[in-house]
């Protein structure tokens, strides 16, 4: 769906190389990811979290996939293929692996209510946080910058409040979590471009972020730092390639 | 969160005011529905066909409700109330009513593959068609209509390809048919003052179609369609008023 570009690393690296390489027998389960998506980052910690048998490709969107052409004629990340059907949509393949892997650590409450309630907010990130995040860090006009600041800290503070430790949920590690933690991992972008911090979301922000960045199956998917530079910056220009950067400008907020 | 409008009938009627006048007794749920909202349409034929027990409110948003302002700052409809809690989104709200009321007509496949099928459809549903629909239906401009136009029909007959029969999924109706219903109920508007036909859609739709606005639970949940026309007038002006429309102008197309 794009051109190939030789200025964006083809494929994982630092510890997500190595949590690739243990990933590479064929499964049940073929997990199509590119490498530096935020929509991937959030169905790759639900399969580590999960421990689901699966097998890594990259579908780097900046560079030609065959394997995902065939599956989703969108080619858009994430996607798996599941006994040789497609499934795209980071919500539809979590909820997908909780149905699916019932024996596998659930990422959902078992309460229907606060299930229901875990996913009220992990829409409210997907709607109203990272749309505001996106329009700060693709924003070139610096007169406006500031209320796109003002709204994603707002955004962030709601969410702050209802956070009730250590995760969103509690105890639980949840979707929740996971549905925000991308952004999380991508907000000292904003920080040395767009004056952002963390501290200005208010109390309890900085220590859940910090967990966030920390915990393992995050730790365990990331790329090193520097291989994120060319793209952040094709994102400060407004000028990202991918399929699913497009999809970030026309205000489709979740992939 | 809208100013009272005299013009805009209050209450529900027709078929769907003898529904609400059997829905008054105090229930654990409580429904928060406008009569006229395609989103409410949506969780009350989920309700009516599962069977749940509720306690209709009517909170239309066009005119002041201080229970829903009690129970949802941003006033949205549709919310429940379950045994005092607060939920609101009609993707939220239907996915609930199949986690917290097992005993009743499932409205998602059992298989966990299939299901997530489902929800890949009702995503399409919400991202693509209503947003196309609302573009076409706001659109002030003859000269960009019938690019609209196409674009929605264009939407329309990728979901149809897709129509099993006699239902969406087959034979089981399920929430795909639900999240597309309220926009066929109201295509007429298009068809009288856009352009638009069921038939130019392709085949399958006007079958599909004409099914879905014949189930006993969308008929028992309709007003007297001379009672919309006012607020249809104000969509084709642009000029709605309403929570939910100024969500949907600003491309939050779900609610």
């Amino acid at each position: 769906m794009s051109t190939p570009n030789g200025e964006v690393h083809p494929v994982a690296t630092g510890p997500a190389a190595e949590t690739v390489a243990k990933h590479q027998d064929p499964q049940d389960l073929v997990f199509y990811c590119a490498w530096y998506c935020p929509w991937s980052t959030r169905t790759w910690v639900a399969l580590e979290e999960k421990g689901i048998p699966y097998q890594y490709r990259e579908a780097n969107t900046f560079h030609e996939d065959e394997g995902l052409n065939r599956i989703d004629p969108k080619a858009s990340v994430p996607a798996i293929q599941y006994k040789g059907r497609a499934l795209r949509d980071s919500l539809v393949i979590c909820e997908f692996f909780e149905d699916a892997y019932p024996g596998t650590t659930p990422l959902l409450p078992a309460d229907p209510f606060e299930r229901a309630y875990a996913r009220l907010w992990m829409d409210y990130v997907t709607k109203s946080v990272i749309p505001a995040f996106q329009r700060l860090t693709l924003s070139q006009e610096p007169d406006k910058q500031h209320a796109m600041l003002d709204e994603l800290i707002k955004a962030m503070r709601t969410f702050t409040e209802k956070i009730k430790g250590p995760w969103f949920l509690g105890e639980q590690f949840s979707l929740v979590d996971i549905f925000i933690v991308p952004w999380v991992l991508r907000d000292h972008v904003i920080a040395q471009y767009r004056g952002y911090s963390r501290a200005a979301v208010g109390p309890g922000w900085e220590e859940y972020t910090e967990r966030l960045v920390n915990r393992e199956s995050v730790v365990k998917t990331q790329s090193l730092e520097e291989y994120n530079a060319e793209i952040n910056h094709r994102y400060l220009r407004n000028e990202p390639q991918s399929v699913v950067t497009r999809a970030a400008r026309t205000d489709r907020s979740s992939a």
